[in-house]
């Protein structure tokens, strides 16, 4: 892979070969995320690289002040902690000016895993909170192309996924989400034909490492992700207007289509989208990687029973207490690589119950018993929830869902 | 540029960079064409250099047999001079089973000149006497991304060109033209899709030439030429079938997009498309390269007057003359290098009135003045019978023949 910088148009951030190494430890891209860490990748030295901000207290009480409600736990506990121009969007949302919101997923399993939730859980509070129209874009297309699967395996996946993401609660009235291989149309088709005017072969290599022996596919792909941060790619929403900013929750892994979207923006006199990123949600065997849809042990499905969940916990989570009861109720346990622990980081709603439980945990007071106990319980009620949910959502709902049309806002 | 040749599969021919070079003189891209020789390319040469076959007077013979009529003067000239698998066509037709035809046009300029009209022509003759559906496709979206020209200006010279192309005769009921930009739709982009992911970037840079500093969209844009190959592109025409090939009427300047289709048709269990190519109509000043719409004084636009025509060739058709009318007299003129007789090859009806004009001319009996006369009037009647063709074309025709429809066959 011989590819040379962007000589004419240098992107936001040094980034190079699409793999950011840490120490030649953490590998933070679009397909592969693993650190030597137990205690997960180093985000802050993350930042420093991506060349994104880090999502600071004062942005935080400027939103529940905006809002007039509490940051969400996800936000208030640094989960989303980090962004590309946040405050254009606060700003707009104070003088009452429209944007909306982009997130997106790769079909690539039958059913979602618990990490593949965060960003659409966080998403939802970003809807209901902001009250603003969202767009899901389901990249078929980039699992058709990367893995070995044919395109009715990927359509047949990406199906199923839209109902996993429509069962954690969007109103279908603010809500758009379409596969790539079915919204394909002149729009959507007209803004990648500017983005991909606009980027060279060599910018797309130093952004993304693609080589030469990868498909056509996969080096023209980056343009059909960058292409729904532009408000003119859904003419039925936005009525045609090309100046309405999109803001992206989404994991930090995806960060490098998103840089490739904000240097070709200008280009296109379209604005700058804005992020709020996430960290990975860890894989059950401990945070060196993110939970992996392909390996079943590492993950919890949301198709999960009860009982599954439980098992996996009990079996699989990696834990941050001491070898034996007498050595954890002396020396206590490690909340940080604990497993457990970060699942309770992410769903549980009291952040005075999670200070009581690092409290009880680090200091030995709780055994890891005690905390799998916990973790599963919360764990399974979410899950619950949602499969209550996902119940009801029926094909006719996903065409709802995807249909292009009009949402419930005037632009 | 250090591409290195395709390692994996390796295309029909060892063409390499997309120029095909002839002893370091004939340049025959989709780009570019050039020779430094008065007579033209060597065809020959270009048929075992892009590996494609000789179209023969076999095939010839064999065509008049099968339709019952003479062949197309074009076709007896050798104009139409080589092919991909043209037998697999006439098998189908003799088997009456169905085919296509598929044509195109990058709308690079306002009018189409006198070359640009050489494949169509030759695509009505084919249609009129085999019966097949046509589908023509104007690539506006390669020259949005190759040229400095704005969404708009490309979508407007399309639209000028279609009246340009229906001027040339073409039945509606039997012919859908579209836009990349217009008719970009999920059975399209699927089969785009399909070709992406088994073409490399070795292997589109092998065939093509492109180099890193070229922009995203030149490295994805093949397989968007290709994909009308195959006719579950065309649903609404195809009924969903598969495996309907198609033959390609086009100059062979295009062989590399459509070397690259049968490469990857087997991989997508289509058949591979049959190709029939054309010499390029020479350049007013000589036959070193092909007319060039960007330049006006190279060619002659079918919305021309009969003044401007006769002034074209009076002042600037290369002749194949001699100095003073002595010399001519005594040696004749060469028409291998005459534009005006090239010219009257391609577009005089009668065999026995070229044999004539060509043994009058070599011999000297024929004056330079009288040839350039013969070929205007040749050349105006053919643009004036276009022009009041083209005087009906109104936008309705356009939308008509644009329209995704059925058309009047049934598969």
């Amino acid at each position: 892979m011989a590819a040379k910088n962007n000589e004419n148009k240098p992107v936001e951030t040094p980034v190079e070969n699409g793999e950011v190494q840490q120490e030649a430890e953490d590998v933070v891209t679009p397909w592969n995320v693993s650190t030597g860490s137990a205690k997960g990748v180093d985000y802050k030295k993350l930042i420093v690289r991506f060349g994104c901000r880090e999502l600071n207290e004062d942005i935080v009480s400027r939103i529940e002040r905006l809002t007039n409600k509490p940051a969400h736990p996800m936000l208030r506990r640094g989960l989303f902690f980090a962004h590309r121009d946040i405050s254009m969007i606060l700003d707009r949302f104070e003088q009452k000016k429209p944007f909306f919101l982009y997130t997106g997923r790769g079909p690539s399993s039958g059913s979602l895993h618990l990490g593949h939730l965060i960003p659409f859980i966080f998403t939802k509070y970003l809807q209901e909170t902001f009250d603003v129209p969202l767009i899901v874009q389901m990249t078929d297309d980039e699992k058709f192309l990367w893995k070995d699967l044919k395109a009715d395996e990927v359509k047949k996946m990406a199906r199923e996924n839209m109902k996993d993401i429509i069962s954690v609660g969007f109103d279908s009235s603010k809500t758009f989400i379409f596969t790539d291989m079915e919204y394909m149309c002149p729009p959507f088709y007209e803004n990648i034909l500017k983005i991909w005017k606009v980027v060279t072969n060599n910018q797309a290599r130093a952004i993304f490492g693609f080589c030469g022996e990868d498909s056509m596919g996969k080096a023209a792909f980056p343009a059909i992700e960058a292409a729904p941060c532009f408000s003119s790619s859904f003419p039925q929403i936005f009525n045609g207007k090309k100046e309405i900013p999109c803001l992206i929750p989404c994991a930090i892994d995806q960060d490098p289509y998103f840089r490739m979207s904000r240097d070709a923006a200008p280009r296109l006199k379209y604005p700058k989208p804005a992020m709020i990123y996430s960290t990975f949600l860890p894989a059950l065997q401990g945070a060196q990687t993110k939970m992996a849809a392909s390996d079943a042990n590492s993950c919890i499905y949301i198709s999960d029973t009860p009982k599954q969940i439980k098992n996996k916990i009990n079996k699989y989570a990696f834990s941050g207490g001491q070898a034996t009861v007498e050595d954890h109720r002396k020396f206590g346990g490690n909340c940080d690589i604990d497993i457990s622990f970060q699942f309770l980081k992410y769903f549980l709603e009291s952040d005075e119950e999670l200070a009581e439980i690092k409290q009880k945990y680090s200091s030995g007071e709780m055994l890891t018993g005690e905390l799998k106990q916990k973790a599963i319980s919360v764990v399974t009620a979410v899950i619950e929830d949602l499969q209550v949910r996902r119940k009801a959502v029926t094909d006719a709902t996903v065409t709802e869902f995807s249909t292009p049309r009009a949402l419930a806002y005037t632009y």
